[in-house]
């Protein structure tokens, strides 16, 4: 039995795998991480191991307190991976990317396959049908789109994320739903057709926190699996310990 | 002769016409304001009236320096405008919206025209054939979007603006730029194209900043127009003169 420590940009999240599946997950605020780790530990005493993945700001003394109870595979650009990495500088290839182009190779092995993740920023990654990891890109997610409005000019609201009924946005926070909402679900088919016209068999899958209320929005299609890259994580973890 | 001054979010404007001619524009930062405001009242001794449109922090110190010497429009969402505002919310709708809509009533009248603007925000704007402005859609621009990807999460850099060659980023440096270029460019792409189901004899004009670098990359058939939003303002002085 798997403990998965995935450390967000916003979020952490733990997930329980008896081998590959997932039985339990939740998810807290870095500050909660000391009460959660110990009673995740309390209600799982089968787990043997353990994965940290983290692109936020784990503490040492956070990482410590697993590595007293497991052996504790911290993920970095180092470990050993399921797929060839073409990225020129693997060394600041994020950890969450390592973990998704990882579930890619458990499940959608030997296509084409351009993964979405919709989080605190979204990122696109591309694989072969080679299984060779290309490189993607990063754009802001929608909340940073939200901020960035509020934050960086002169008169703009804070918004809570909501999809508009139409592209015309009549007044001004209609307008922000309209340029964030529409404005990234364009971003997204639009960059899949730009996949598309170079690779015809394109998988597509599309996972993060706001997956789901974009995938509805889509017109590509997509597999939408908001479980994506923890399952990503726990592959690389039983790939590590064989 | 008419000033014309531009506060935006960045950078303050002035442009001079003459009838409907732009003669002469530049652009400095605010801080700089008293001392370019004497320099181009030197320069240009026939100026006669002044329109002032600022989203910005333009002080009541500064617009009483040119109210001394001029009649001055001080444009809100009161002053008489060349088009009929559907807008629901007309007293949070934008100068610079005002001014790009007003131009178009001037060069593009009883067309259904769709108006980008990409600056520090991206906005999409929308006038009927009936020169009904209904409304449209705001979104960051793209240094917003580098800056918010570097501001608001942990690991990643400020990067300057740059067109990436392929969507294929195979560093982080690259990956940010297909993200942030191309995915502003997908954007746009997009949101033109759900406009042309619905309206397919639109005229599209991309103005603002990063206009001249866009348009290159887009796929649409748009109009570039960098002096738009000066052309719109200068309208509205002369509208509200007559």
């Amino acid at each position: 039995m798997n403990l998965i420590v995935d450390v967000g940009n916003t979020l952490v999240k733990f997930a329980i795998f008896e081998k590959d599946n997932l039985i339990c997950k939740e998810s807290f605020k870095l500050s909660q991480f000391k009460k959660e780790y110990k009673a995740i530990k309390k209600q799982f005493p089968k787990l043997k191991s353990a994965i940290v993945s983290s692109v936020g700001r784990l503490s040492d003394q956070q990482i410590d307190l697993i590595k007293a109870d497991f052996s504790v595979l911290e993920l970095n650009s180092k470990a050993k991976v399921p797929f060839t990495n073409k990225y020129k500088t693997p060394e600041t290839l994020g950890v969450d990317r390592i973990a998704l182009v990882s579930a890619s190779m458990l499940k959608y092995s030997e296509k084409n396959v351009l993964i979405i993740d919709v989080g605190t920023c979204i990122t696109y990654d591309f694989i072969t049908n080679e299984n060779e990891y290309l490189g993607g890109a990063i754009s802001p997610g929608l909340r940073l789109r939200y901020k960035s409005l509020n934050n960086l000019t002169a008169n703009l609201p804070l918004l809570e994320t909501k999809v508009p009924k139409t592209i015309v946005g009549d007044s001004t926070e209609t307008s922000i739903h309209s340029g964030v909402v529409l404005g990234t679900i364009n971003e997204i088919d639009g960059v899949i057709n730009t996949y598309k016209e170079k690779y015809s068999d394109l998988t597509v899958i599309l996972t993060g926190g706001d997956a789901k209320m974009l995938s509805k929005q889509l017109k590509s299609s997509i597999f939408a699996n908001s479980d994506f890259l923890l399952e990503g994580l726990n592959y690389i973890l039983e790939f590590n310990s064989k």
